[in-house]
């Protein structure tokens, strides 16, 4: 897996599964990666984005969450030399302003949402940081990964009605459903099949999203033990690498007997 | 607009177009309202999601984001009673966890994401709190509006390579592209065409998004001057009532010389 993304995306070679047949081939994801900004040198956010215009995208953040009173304030966005490793310098942002900002009362602010499942990390060390391998006591057969998008729809009664929200489920071992939520925010509904198997004190195996899957989903389906994660759509870059890290199976674009299969392979057997 | 979400949904008016015809007609779009979490009376977050099943929205939570030391760490999980309004009751959830967290710390690194621009308000009603109204420069005819996804789609290389990148294009008064930027994350997209324009000292009049419209695409447009957001998909409710009170036009489901305009018409004229 190419570790420097090129014009947004990076290339890594990945199983096709149409049927009961896997192949292997060369795929691009998206590129996934985390921004630290720093304001006067303190750091005030990370967020997980693609690289590339980063000037623009730090711009941007600083006027659309006022922080900065307006443009001419901005005195000079740069990304910062005085980092340990030049990965690091491509993903840390300084950032000067003309008038201060309570950096104190900007932090206290700046909370969490779950839309946002990396925000939890103080540092890109920290959002990199992560538990695992998972252990490895589910074992599926490709039909059975075929089956679930229909079995998510099933419980979609929101998005038949809005269009707009969107569905995780979660499933136990034997690939029973444990729960079915619809939200929002993606990692809001993640959340909630998480907390109903929390609550009834069964843990979850498989975990299926409408959308896509990105690293912040891996992050969540790790902290809880989930070996498998099946998508409708496409995995970012820094999903594939955590879930290869820890040992997840990552199946996505799961539409119509056919997936891509990004991590975990040994789990799918035909 | 009903304040009172059912099953996840708010009804409201609103008008379709189809070609240069409008009629006006009830709807469902999926409910967005802040949730804020206590420990121990502390506010550590607010996540904007889908009223219902909060209890296990909070514990997946607690559990994804390693807060809770496991499940049986968690002792309750209720909606406050102590807070002023019902509807605060309704969004304020109180914890308790059987260790003590490191509020300080927990704060410190809650930092804000990009992909959640509601995160830099302390409390729920300053994630309500918006500026605004905006100008009324601008005037769009409905071919104008039908024709910019394929401008969007133009400029979208990464989801070809991909499928797994939102986009956002910022335009002029004019509806000149100012801007098309590509991310994994949808906030980071505007903010990248919003620091962009800001860069060229070009302000945007329209943006448009590939995705969905919640609260915090509004709040951001809104923050930079933006008066008319034109979207592939569909708007939350929060997105809805924000548009509509800070007088921005909201044009939702653009597809094939269809829309839906859910806020600010009196732009559109055919």
């Amino acid at each position: 897996m190419s570790e420097v993304p090129e014009g947004g995306s990076v290339s890594l070679t990945r199983q096709e599964w149409v049927g009961d047949a896997p192949r292997s081939c060369d795929d691009h994801v998206a590129a996934e990666a985390p921004l630290e900004i720093r304001i006067g040198g303190v750091p005030v956010a990370v967020v997980m984005r693609t690289p590339g215009h980063d000037e623009d995208l730090v711009r941007g953040f600083l006027l659309s969450e006022r922080i900065a009173n307006g443009h001419d304030a901005i005195v000079s966005v740069r990304h910062c030399t005085e980092v340990d490793t030049p990965e690091a310098e491509d993903n840390v942002v300084q950032v000067r302003l003309d008038h201060p900002v309570d950096l104190a009362a900007l932090r206290r602010n700046l909370f969490a949402s779950s839309s946002c499942g990396v925000c939890g990390k103080a540092s890109i060390e920290r959002a990199m940081a992560h538990a695992g391998p998972v252990e490895q006591r589910l074992s599926v057969k490709p039909e059975s990964l075929y089956a679930l998008p229909a079995r998510l729809e099933a419980g979609q009664a929101g998005f038949e009605t809005t269009g707009g929200v969107h569905a995780a489920a979660l499933f136990d071992a034997t690939l029973q459903t444990l729960a079915i939520r619809e939200d929002v925010g993606r990692h809001n509904a993640v959340d909630k099949v998480l907390g109903a198997a929390a609550r009834m004190n069964t843990p979850g195996a498989a975990l299926m999203v409408s959308g896509r899957v990105s690293f912040e989903i891996v992050q969540k389906a790790l902290a809880c033990g989930v070996e498998l994660i099946a998508a409708v759509s496409a995995p970012t870059s820094l999903a594939v690498q955590l879930a290869r890290e820890s040992g997840i199976t990552l199946a996505a674009f799961l539409r119509a007997r056919r997936m891509c299969v990004y991590a975990g392979e040994s789990r799918i057997q035909a």
